[in-house]
């Protein structure tokens, strides 16, 4: 199945179907010098893979996790591209999670101003959320995506065979994204997930969640407006992630549960529990409150939240500081 | 006078006016936080000056010349706009050279995905070209403007009162790029550098530049093809830069030379030589060539270069490393 996410002259399309990394070599243009990242936890077949299908294949293995999207590793990769003699019409091509993505996407951006990039996710948070849209980005002192750009693959590959070798804890991570999106924009979707058994039916998961993200995306690219939605759960999530004790879904998971009507927690309790994902959690608050103050969509004492009072009907609130933390304050009395 | 850049949504003004510096409260929006780059050959009264007309300043000093061009620097600006609490609402002002532009610019582009970015030049360089068209960035291991971006200002500033602190060399330094867009583009400018003092005439000079850059960038944004005219001059000139002898402009007018027809290089020699810019110099030519090897222009063994065959009439060439070697060695047998 082709999705195509239009965007005018940044328009491309996103390709998912089984076995199709083995395909990378006629779906993307290889016939160049291309850099391959992945990372330590990524299995190596899956590079060497696409790396067998390059003409001049460079891989880079970078350490696992967060750390890695950090301003030294985002310069050990520039200093790749250039001690191998890139050039602007060679590519940069991810294959892992949202790390690798974020931080091999940004090199992509910036090397010579802007390569070429594809994408190819291997994990389920990545192939339903993280490797469409553009948005790429490394951290700074604890501070999540602080540093990036918007900055387009040119074709996305999504293999949902690659999703065998992820541990259960990292599936249940990746379909936070999805439980998200489907709770602000897709009722039928949530439905769906409320009555069927998610890695069962992992490629219609993805795939709903693919058209979701597309629509969202092109409506508002750069995240002046709309955009904001696909934040739901992250503002409270980003806070809680700063402790290092969760994954990021696991996290946007119990983001989402301060921002909803009483109605929608219960199904939402009810769909986190049944995907492996936490519900309650133990953190200082005082920290985690320090730590959300960063947030891209905080400005002059006020947050733009997302709110969702009804599935499949997010909204995008601006609500005083005061409110958050009124919010932030209710959360995790369930049980 | 104003200028304006049409680049559709990325539209912008450019104002040219002696003691504008002292409007820039009314000019730009500095109703919020603002990060002032300058560097410590700036005149501290002019980043001062734009200080006092911001409602929440903050200056940082880089320190002079290419180095400051850094991932460390890069990564310090970075830090102080996470550390100072800004938000994508809030704004970067450069206040220098080009050294401060590209760098400034750079945390501008990718701080939080991109913020607003003001550009203020005070050297002949940054006023006649680096202060528009959006290319900013920062330097690797000895290489040019090898990590960067495309950034448009939300406004530049340009006031030639600011030039009467340079050095007579600075002055040089930046005519060289004026004389560089006359030659390739604009025959009555290159006339007119032949036949009056450019120093006497600096307002003139400037706005002959920016025009010229102003068309080139509009139809060509981000270097596809046409805008390569601008890089008249910067392919050997690059190389020769790396030695560390010679400022930016010197080695511009320089690498001219070798790109032009007989009688378009007595011209071009003469207008260097009144502009008090150099017009042999003595290097390592081995290390230049391979200094050369990393320009964006060149890919799979061919260099896209500039000639001028007739003054006004650059064109872009695409010619095989061999041909360009030959332009190479033939350079500065004049005297």
């Amino acid at each position: 199945m082709t999705l195509t996410m239009n965007l005018g002259p940044r328009s491309y399309d996103i390709i998912v179907k089984r076995g199709v990394l083995q395909e990378s070599g006629t779906l993307l243009n290889l016939d160049r010098k291309c850099l391959i990242v992945t990372d330590a936890g990524v299995p190596k077949q899956y590079a060497e893979a696409v790396a067998a299908q390059c003409r001049a294949p460079v891989i880079v293995t970078v350490g696992i996790g967060e750390g890695s999207k950090s301003f030294p590793v985002y310069e050990t990769l520039c200093r790749k591209l250039l001690e191998q003699d890139f050039h602007r019409s060679d590519c940069v091509v991810a294959v892992g999670g949202g790390v690798v993505g974020d931080l091999a996407g940004f090199a992509a951006a910036s090397f010579m101003r802007g390569m070429d990039f594809y994408n190819i996710p291997t994990t389920v948070l990545s192939q339903v959320d993280s490797s469409i849209g553009g948005k790429v980005a490394i951290n700074l002192d604890g501070v999540k995506n602080i540093v990036g750009a918007f900055w387009q693959p040119k074709r996305v590959l999504i293999d949902p065979d690659t999703l065998h070798t992820l541990e259960p804890r990292q599936i249940s991570n990746g379909l936070a994204e999805a439980i998200k999106m489907a709770c602000t924009s897709d009722a039928e979707l949530f439905q769906f997930l409320e009555q069927n058994d998610p890695l069962e039916n992992i490629e219609h998961v993805i795939i709903g969640s693919l058209q979701i993200k597309k629509s969202v995306v092109e409506q508002d690219e750069t995240e002046q407006g709309l955009r904001k939605l696909l934040n739901f759960g992250h503002t409270i999530g980003h806070g809680i992630e700063s402790t290092g004790k969760l994954l990021h879904g696991e996290c946007v998971g119990l983001g989402m549960l301060p921002m909803c009507s009483e109605a929608v927690r219960k199904r939402l309790l009810a769909v986190l529990k049944k995907a492996g994902l936490p519900t309650t959690v133990s953190f200082d608050r005082e920290a985690v409150w320090q730590a959300m103050q960063h947030d891209k969509k905080f400005s002059a004492g006020m947050a733009d939240i997302v709110t969702v009072d009804e599935i499949g009907a997010g909204k995008i609130e601006r609500v005083t500081m005061e409110a958050l933390k009124a919010r932030f304050d209710s959360a995790y009395m369930e049980g």
